[in-house]
Formats: structure tokens, C-alpha cells, sequence
């Protein structure tokens, strides 16, 4: 497996490239857009993640020496492409919307401007980390505002591929999420890491006394200890027993929650255990976890729902060329017109309309005027731009990358949440909270 | 990011191995078991995937210096288990069912027997691939039984994390597919690689025709057109002029399909194109796919479904200690107890049991003998066994792994999928096709 992203590209991207290098059209200056049709089905507003790992991407997108054998190999393209891939690297501007940011149907999330050649390779890579960390992100928001300020954990590394288990730790850490379980998201990300013990580690020892002792002598009294392994009311007691009443938190993975929180809570107060938090883990969504809202619940884990988005692990945006310059350097708008798929071409910009409540009201799409065109709402009251530069010929801005780039992810969308009018919060499925016009 | 697989791991999986280093009981003899314990629901079966991409991560597990000094500045675990990890390597044996191999409710997936420190360690690793690659073979599975031997391509990759599409076209490749758009896979599994333009190609030219021309001569009249970008009948008519008779083959990405396909099929056939085959490829999935079986069409290109495991992105496994030592070296069998979420403690062997027309009848699971026992079944009449050593203290059986590997893997999907009994093709929602019995 390669260090670069080269390859993680499907075949026509490079097919495309090779017979528009051949006819020349391959040197077009050329915009391309990464937008979703539509929501998911009934989700009231989306959240953008995956920007900074693809601007990062995108900057080690390289063919090394091992890459164009292959594809020398294999005849995959002609060999003056594989000379023009030998010397690729992404030299174009792209702007976007922040990572952060709400998003509906038909924002342009992601503009591309290079040569046809150099933008049309970018498809597979834009939208593999667009359309997961997306999905992940849209799902955990939901997730984060229905746990009403309760820490709220992200544990499903491995209820997803290896490696995007480290995305989905940032995308549902962008979205309000205040921990992962996993690791490397830790490294490279800078996301703070939780956990303790699991079932086994009970199940190793001769009894659960055995494990709770040898946990606490290697961690302190402050430990979670998980209380589900046996009979909840016995570990409920044998926790306290062992740590005392400084326990830090037990953790519940079974069972009917909210009776069950309520009875553990009980038990914790009658043992003086007042101040030991309760922790949940077990195949909590958004729906289970809204109903576990009156419950004496701590701190919410989340597994599976949040590394699969909740039932929709695709967020479906495309990538299209919306518009080129023809032979004469003009600027030409394009899309598919066939009946079904339909999109809008041409250049865009976009703002989102406050009230004087500073509500959000209205997804503005402006048509014909880019994001580098003197922005001719600017002037208007209360519309608040969307899209920023994220790359300059070839050069990502660093605010948007690493540790930084996610920390200030996160703290956009919190804002951006705000923003938001109330019905965007409910679980129920719906419309997207405000229409999206084109101007 | 790093090579190796040690950090795409759950944060308590290293804080059980700390503590129980601490304790001693880190070195008891454990075996931990990988199963599911049901099938996403209404499926009749599932085809494990993600073995062989599993055996080559464990045998690159390491923690390398920047992992220990991440480890140890951010206090994960004392230094005396750092030290540990610096010299982690897997030693310990794994059984477990072959790559490509149906399953059921219980049936064994893989059992490691390690110290408990060695194999815990692993869990994430585990079910991250077991977990992902067998959602996405078990969805292809259906596609490919419902495809009716007509040729079917993966080209998901834009839907699911950019890593994970190399594991899913593996995966879809292992489960019956033909060839998938992704280069890597490609590259590192030795998968047919497909693909030729999108919507963008034509858009990029003056006109379809200049763009039809310009990959006529990059590829030859075999290629394959997309005739959709504007109007389909037109584009058929362009494509067929501007390639000739001899043309490979149009593709369809949009419309009312069936209809579309049999009006595209009486076109070229009137223009003399009796051989130019049709593909389509617009948002398939395994009912859409049966949906098309009168149509003319010659091939399927399946996107979003498979690499999302249609419905099922998460196949549910989990991986839980059955058995361990105790202080008298004495295997103890040990299972969770607590009302939900119970399993089955105890080593285990399996094997499926065929009638007279070698069709599967029963998954047998043996409690109490390991799959390195004396298998009691061998004597019985038509019973299968499933099992096989997969690594031997620490090393992969090389029959697993690379190309080789997964070419065996897809070969024995297809053996395998003979076995099963009709109904097991069925797209409805039903029962596991066969019972799953404890001995």
C-alpha cells in the first residue's frame, strides 16, 4: 500500500486524462464542483467533514515510481501520460465551504479550478472523503444536539474499515462528539482518546472482584469500571466495594437503559457513591439516546450508528464539471442534461440569509459570479458568505489542516449550529430546515 | 499516518493490557472468538471477507518508535507496558473459516489463542476488517446470484472512505464480482481494473461527438461510450457513427432503465450494431439488478449498494474471550452472563452438515473441542468441516494472503455458494437459511 493517494482513483479518471491529453482538451482551464442533489432522506441539514484530510490528500497526490510501473505495466494509458503523471501535482485553486458548515441541497460545498487533466483526476479522492466523513458528521450532529450538553464518546472503530475509523473519530469529533476511543484519531488528529476495560478483561479474572481490584490498583479509584458483566446490581456494589465511593464512573453495555440507569443511580446514591457518573454504551443512536433524555445518564458512547451515518454511510454528493473555456479562452457553462441527474452549470457563489434574529432562512446559490468574483452580496444585509479559499495554486492554506484545522472545524460548527432555526433538531424526518435558491 | 496497523486500535484495548500485565494475569492463555451473533436482518446468509487483508495487518502490528512516544508523552499506559509493546509481535496461533466461506448466526469466524495481552490487542483490528469486508461480500453475494452470470464491476469507491474502497473491491471481487474501478485494488490485489469516461469527458468537448471522437482514438472502437450526457437516442446514434459498427459497448448512467435498455438494444441493432453490448450504472442495487433480468442488458456496474453492504454497512461481529487459563493451567470456559448479550463460552470446532445432494442442511458448532482437536466429526457422514489454521505461532499460512490469496478466497465463495439451498437466493427477507445447532 502507497503513501500517496494516487491510486485510490478509479480507472476512467486516468482513461479521461489520456485521451484528453491526446486531443488536447486535456489543457482546458476547467471548474468543477462537489455538491449533494439532496439530503438524506428526511435529514434536515447536513455537516461538511473531511476538508482538511483532503486538502491534505490532495497535497501528496503523487505518482511515485512503484504507481506508473503498474500502470505502465497494466496499459492503463499511454506512455506520454505516464509522463505527464510522473511530473503531476495539483497546481489549481480550490474554495469550499468551511469544514464545519451546515450544508444543503445543491451548496456548492467544493469548487476545483485547474486544468480539465489536472481537476478530473481529483473525482475519486474529493468524493470518497467528502461522502463518508460527511455521513459521519451529519449523523453525529444529530447525535451531539440531542445529548444536551452530556459528553457524548465515539467508539466504532470497529464497525468500519481500519482506516476509516480514524476519519470518522474527526468527522464526529468536528461535529460536537468529545472523544473517541481510537487511537491513532488521537495521533494524528489530536482528538482526546477514552476508555477503560471491556468485557474480557472481567471474564480473564477469577472473578469480577479480581478484575475491579486489579483495574483500580493499575488506574486509581477515578476509573470507569464496566458493571454488566454478571448480575448489574452485584458489579454496581462490588465497584464501590473495591474503589470506594471516590469510583469515577460505571459503565453500563446491556440491557433495558433507562430502567436500568435509574436503578444503578439508586444504588450508587444509597452507597454514598453520589459524585460516580454513569456511563451508556449500548447500540446507542440518536432516537435511543433522545429517549434516554430524562434518564440519570452521565455520558453517552456511541458505536456503529455514528461510523455508518445513521443509516445513510454515504452522503451522496458528486463531482461535476460545471463549466470550461473553449478554444477562444471564454468561459463556457456545461451540465448533464439528460432527464434524470440533471445539475446547474456555470460558476457559483454562495450565502446564507440571517433574520434579524440572525435565524437562518435561506441556502442562496449565486449563479455566474465564482467565488473569486467580487461577491455582489456583500453589501446586502445579513447574507453571510459560505465559501473560502482553501487552496492556491496547489498550496492548501494551513488554518485548514492538522490539529488546528479540526479544532477550528469544530468550533465553526458549533456556531454554525446556532445559526440554525429549531425545527433543525428534530429527530423526526422532514424537509431540509431552509430552501435553497439559485440566483 | 502510519505503516503499521497499532494504533487503529481502541484505546482499551492497551489499558487492559497494562493492567493486566500488572497483575500477571496478561499472560494467561486465552482464546478469543470472532462470530456475529445474528444476521443483518431478513438476510439468509453471509460471506466472510477481509481474512487475508486481516492475516498481513497482524503480521505487521507493531508499535514503532513514534508510537511508543505518542503512547508514553500522552500516558496511555505505564511505562513498563510501553517497553512491552516496543517488542509486540504477535505470536500466538488463529483458526478460523476460509475467506469466501458462507455463515450463520454463531458460526465460529475466527478463534485466536494467545496470552491474553497478545490476542486482546487485537480486537479492533479484528473487527474493523472482518466487520466492513464481510458486509460489502455479503451484499455482493446477492447481487452476483441475481445477476444471472452476466458480468458485474464494483465501482464504488467515491461512496465509502478512501481506504476502505480498496478493501471493498477486494471484497465484492471475493463474493463474485468481475472487476472494479479502483486502481489500487488493482494494484494490490491483483483485481481487473475497468473504466473509461464520465459525463465530464463530453462536457469538457465541443460537442459528444468531438468527445466520442477523441476516445475512439485514444482507445479504439471497443471502448465503451457514455451516451447519456444529452440524449440517449441521439447519443447511440452519434456513438455508433462515430466508432462504427465494431463499438464495445454504450453505457447508461440515468433513466427508466428496463425501457431505456430495450429501446437502446432495438437502436443499435438497427444501426448494425448487433454486437455492441450495453452496461448500466445507475444507482443499482441487488433489487434493482433482478428488476433488469428480461432486459438486454450485458453487464452491471454496481457503486453505493455494495460498498455500503446495501442496507447492512457493519456485519455485526463481535470478538469475545470463550476460554483462558487459570493460575493451574487449566482451560476455563468463560461468556458473559448478563441478560442480553449472553454467547456461548468454550472452545469450539464447526463444520456444515450436507444431505445426500450435497445441499447444506445444518451449521454445526462442537462446544468444548477446539478446532485443533481430534475433530469428532470426521467419521460422520457428509459433514464439512469449516475450519482451518490460519496462522501458526505468529506466522500467516501464505495460501491466505496477496493475490493468490484472494483469488482462492473467490474460488471458494463459489463453491460454497453451490452448497447452499435455493431459498438462500431469495431477495426477500426471511430466516438464516439453515439452523445453527450447539453440540
Amino acid at each position: 500500500m502507497t503513501g500517496s493517494a494516487a491510486l485510490f482513483t478509479d480507472r476512467y479518471e486516468l482513461t479521461m486524462v489520456d485521451a484528453a491529453l491526446l486531443d488536447g482538451t486535456g489543457r482546458r482551464e476547467s471548474l468543477f464542483e462537489a455538491f449533494a442533489r439532496r439530503l438524506p432522506d428526511g435529514r434536515r441539514y447536513g455537516v461538511v467533514a473531511g476538508t482538511g484530510r483532503l486538502l491534505e490528500l490532495i497535497s501528496q497526490f503523487r505518482f511515485g515510481d512503484a504507481e506508473l510501473e503498474w500502470l505502465r505495466e497494466h496499459e492503463i494509458v499511454r506512455p506520454a501520460t505516464i509522463d505527464w503523471l510522473a511530473d503531476y501535482r495539483f497546481s489549481g485553486d480550490i474554495w469550499g465551504y468551511r469544514e464545519g458548515e451546515a450544508y444543503f441541497p445543491g451548496s456548492p460545498l467544493l469548487t476545483i479550478q485547474a486544468t480539465f487533466a489536472e481537476a478530473v483526476m481529483l473525482e475519486t479522492i474529493v468524493l470518497s472523503t467528502l461522502n463518508y466523513d460527511s455521513s459521519v458528521a451529519s449523523a453525529a450532529a444529530r447525535m451531539v444536539s440531542v445529548a444536551l450538553g452530556r459528553p457524548i464518546a465515539e467508539m466504532g472503530s470497529r464497525r468500519t474499515g481500519e482506516r476509516s475509523a480514524v476519519a470518522a473519530a474527526r468527522a464526529a469529533y468536528i461535529a460536537g462528539f468529545d472523544a473517541t476511543s481510537n487511537l491513532e484519531a488521537g495521533r494524528s488528529w489530536g482528538i482526546p482518546t477514552m476508555g477503560t476495560a471491556a468485557h474480557a478483561f472481567t471474564l480473564l479474572h477469577d472473578s469480577e472482584e479480581a478484575a475491579f481490584h486489579a483495574q483500580v490498583e493499575a488506574f486509581g479509584p477515578k476509573t470507569t469500571l464496566l458493571v454488566d458483566t454478571y448480575d448489574i446490581a452485584q458489579g454496581v456494589e462490588t465497584a464501590v466495594r473495591v474503589a470506594g465511593t471516590e469510583l469515577g464512573a460505571v459503565r453500563i453495555d446491556s440491557g433495558d437503559l433507562p430502567t436500568v440507569v435509574a436503578s444503578v443511580r439508586h444504588q450508587l446514591d444509597s452507597l454514598g457513591a453520589v459524585d460516580t457518573r454513569i456511563t451508556v454504551t449500548s447500540d446507542l443512536d440518536e432516537f435511543t439516546i433522545a429517549g434516554l433524555s430524562g434518564a440519570p445518564v452521565d455520558a453517552y458512547g456511541v458505536g456503529t450508528s455514528v461510523v455508518t451515518g445513521s443509516g445513510h454511510p454515504a452522503a451522496g454528493m458528486v463531482y461535476k464539471i460545471v463549466a470550461r473555456r473553449d478554444d477562444a479562452s471564454e468561459w463556457v457553462s456545461v451540465a448533464k442534461s439528460s432527464k434524470s441527474k440533471a445539475s446547474v452549470g456555470g460558476r457559483k457563489n454562495a450565502a446564507r440569509r440571517l433574520d434579524a434574529t440572525r435565524t437562518a432562512r435561506e441556502e442562496i446559490v449565486f449563479v455566474g459570479d465564482g467565488p473569486d468574483g467580487e461577491a455582489e452580496f456583500e453589501a446586502g444585509d445579513r447574507l453571510r458568505p459560505l465559501m473560502v479559499q482553501l487552496m492556491s495554486k496547489g498550496e492548501p492554506d494551513p488554518a485548514f489542516l492538522g490539529h488546528d484545522g479540526t479544532e477550528a472545524a469544530r468550533a465553526h460548527r458549533a456556531e454554525v449550529m446556532q445559526e440554525l432555526p429549531i425545527e433543525a433538531f428534530r429527530l423526526g424526518r422532514g424537509e431540509p430546515v431552509i430552501p435553497t435558491t439559485y440566483r
